[in-house]
């Protein structure tokens, strides 16, 4: 699941560069930067070596993704047309949810109060997108229509419900990315957004 | 004074926010970021666990905060008059003498050099605002015309001078909130402003 | 290199802010994140104390670039010749290849893994001049167009491969260093440009 999300996102995140004009290094680091960067956030805010840094396996999987996204840029000029197939959106959900379980986890792990749980939960699993969005001069569409981080938000208070009634780690994860990729898919169908203020 | 500078800072932001046009997350989260990201950026930068996400009472208050400022915004659509009365400017001014004694002190205790204390006095007081602005896709006010930062700025530089000449913690804390409040106090009753380059 | 380089970057962000049309404080705030912005971040990303902020020497550089921007922006009020001197492209480079070694040197004693090497490289040598554009609502000109970052990433990698080949960590932070200087100035020279996807 991480590594469908991965994909996903550094292909969005890649796509996203190349509609705006940036140069190769610019799509690479945008695509990388959407992948990576919210997991990066995660872990510098429980304090520990960002894994996107001390692995290989995350940024192969990113750069894979960049490469892919460029070889669809280049056959299929629409690139709304990719990001709006049935396929990437699957995708793309499957990584909501399992950023957002894996940043549920890493703030318990870390000793975070539960607010922080949910606040990591949702940081990895939209973050970086939205750094990209910001590195593009734009407000994120997170914070403006999309109904994309209200899932990862109440699955990572799936998450605290599950462990409080006991549920082991692995279940109460399993329970968080089920409840934030069945979400995300309804609101995909029935076009839910959130109200203005 | 804590609490209520992060009550005048959550309101700020989600007005902002409320205005240029986000959905109720992106409120929240603007609400939110301006109340606790400078503290979060200031815990980061020495290291050590962000209070906004070990802790419960931070987050609590700037959730009201945002709350309050929902109700505010239905109930009165000009936001700038609610920004401007005298109510939220005294909570404001409290809010950054307040974040920048905090952030001194977290500096001195981190065993930062003179510099490093000021800059974090600086980064608690004016970071929150400066990180919701440039996710507005706005170059943050303080950088631009407002009188704003220079007296945290000072008020680090008063801070250091009280530990200098030996005084206590607690009273280089006071001194240096003190001086923060009075400067903002008067530069917004004399339009102060600093001189463009 | 290091004092060159710091000197290089904070007259290019103080300049770069004062077209802008930010104030003084604006101005100094951008210069120092400028010159120290890609240091600090690359500290935090390996969990250690900024050397920004622990230090006295580099932010004094730092604001000695400022106060050198001043004087030179009030002299001269066409900034693009300044910035376009063959003297200050030539002391960018300089900075680009210091930073660019110290970012590989501190990656590797972080244990970090080889894509980490790099990615800290590029991020100690292009961070700050990014963050300072992001600040400024602009998309950062080495996303763009600039053949800047490009060398910073070369000189990682040439970094990391006199490692492997048993050079002794001076060695290969030279290598690196003079790589990365001469595939700038050569980028200069022949206005070399990575193609658009």
């Amino acid at each position: 699941m991480n590594v469908v999300g991965l994909l996903a996102f550094a292909v969005a995140g890649s796509l996203k560069a190349s509609d705006a004009g940036l140069d190769l290094f610019g799509v690479a680091v945008l695509g990388v930067l959407t992948a990576l960067g919210g997991g990066t956030v995660r872990d510098v805010l429980v304090n520990r070596p960002p894994a996107s840094l001390t692995t290989t396996g995350d940024m192969t999987v990113a750069l894979v993704g960049v490469a892919l996204a460029v070889v669809l840029a280049r056959r299929a000029p629409e690139h709304v047309r990719i990001l709006d197939s049935r396929a990437f959106l699957v995708s793309d959900a499957v990584g909501l949810a399992a950023f957002a379980a894996t940043g549920a986890l890493v703030g318990t792990d870390a000793g975070l109060a539960p607010y922080g749980v949910v606040v990591l939960a949702a940081v990895t699993a939209v973050g970086g997108g939205s750094f990209a969005d910001v590195f593009l001069g734009r407000v994120p569409v997170v914070l403006r229509e999309d109904f994309y981080a209200t899932p990862a938000l109440l699955g990572g208070g799936v998450f605290l419900f599950a462990r409080v009634v006991g549920a082991p780690t692995g279940v109460s994860a399993g329970a968080c990315a089920g409840v934030v990729f069945a979400l995300r898919m309804l609101a995909l169908r029935r076009e839910w957004r959130l109200p203005q203020v």
